[in-house]
């Protein structure tokens, strides 16, 4: 089977691209967004996966910060939270329809190069914020998707906690050196923006030593 | 009601911001799509009619011709159809998902700026070459749309045959010189090709005054 998966070069998606490359009779395809995010380093991180899994890797322009303005991930003049994960600390984050926007490009991708599943990172510490990555939209959207372009969506993790995933990721060994999660985007982590918090204590709290520099911890 | 439509330049989806802006209590915006296409003359045509109307219009840049290759829509080694308009002469020129990704951008559009609505102006001639213009893909991508922002999706055309639009733009005297249907670009309508064919059919049909000039009828 030929999966293409989203990956943001975040600790989540990239631990899901290990695990279906992981499986049997799975070719594993990536694609990443370069949609206007601050943390546009997030992109070489991607990269770094798809060159050690050697996977064919799609880089795709959605200029969404270009015509959404608002949200603390796209527009500069929004400032990022420094407090615990937390529906009230990521409501400034949420980009209206991101993930129907990425879903929908990818499955045209996917229908233009011969996968069957695009497969999205969302968990479940998303749902109260992030309406497009409950389980309830990514069923109705894989219905829309097998109509439109025969291609079926699945979020692998979206009953999982981040927690989870990181011991999915100690288990396969995934290099989280290749991962980049602060909201801030500058060379090295902040150590105390909202993912950085949610970063450290996933990995911490499965007993992995932690590869990340951090500026402050 | 605010309603956001989509609306490329060409006489169906023009015909419906008319007859949405007809009705009473009806806000209408626009938003049309910079996508890549050959027949980009397309977008002057759109603002043509966000002039004459008065609304907000929305172009945005959504460069899918720069990740599929291969349609004759946005890929200028492939050859635009100059037969009449059917399934075989349509299909070189479908971009797989090109609704859903339109749709997932006006729905992230219209929830930032508080449309309830977008209308989208896919017709019964559509159904059997592009899957994602059938009643069943609009209806599984309104489920989709309302659980991830909010936002209604219709195509209130979605049933009938372009003469049928005609018919409902020649009562509401739509300035069909305002409209541009050529799948070819230039500055006037090729008068041969498909979309060309099949707009002077529907014009011709309801008995209005062509006031296109076509390099060759």
């Amino acid at each position: 089977m030929k999966i293409l998966a989203i990956c943001s070069g975040g600790m989540d998606s990239t631990t899901m691209v290990y695990d279906a490359a992981s499986k049997k009779n799975r070719e594993v395809g990536m694609v990443t967004f370069d949609y206007g995010q601050r943390h546009k380093i997030e992109l070489e991180y991607a990269n770094r996966t798809a060159q050690r899994l050697n996977c064919p890797h799609y880089v795709i322009e959605l200029p969404i910060g270009s015509f959404l303005k608002g949200s603390a991930l796209t527009d500069r003049s929004v400032k990022v939270p420094e407090v615990d994960y937390s529906n009230e600390s990521l409501a400034v984050t949420v980009v209206p329809n991101r993930n129907a926007m990425m879903l929908s490009v990818a499955c045209a991708i996917a229908a233009a190069n011969g996968y069957e599943k695009v497969y999205a990172g969302m968990h479940g510490g998303d749902h109260a914020v992030y309406p497009d990555c409950r389980p309830e939209f990514v069923d109705a959207f894989d219905k829309a998707m097998v109509l439109a372009c025969g291609v079926h969506v699945t979020a692998p993790y979206v009953s999982l906690t981040k927690m989870d995933i990181a011991g999915i990721g100690a288990r396969l060994n995934v290099p989280y050196e290749d991962t980049y999660s602060c909201y801030n985007g500058r060379e090295q982590h902040c150590g105390i923006c909202s993912t950085c918090r949610e970063r450290i204590r996933a990995i911490e709290g499965v007993g992995l030593v932690d590869p990340t520099e951090y500026e402050q911890h």
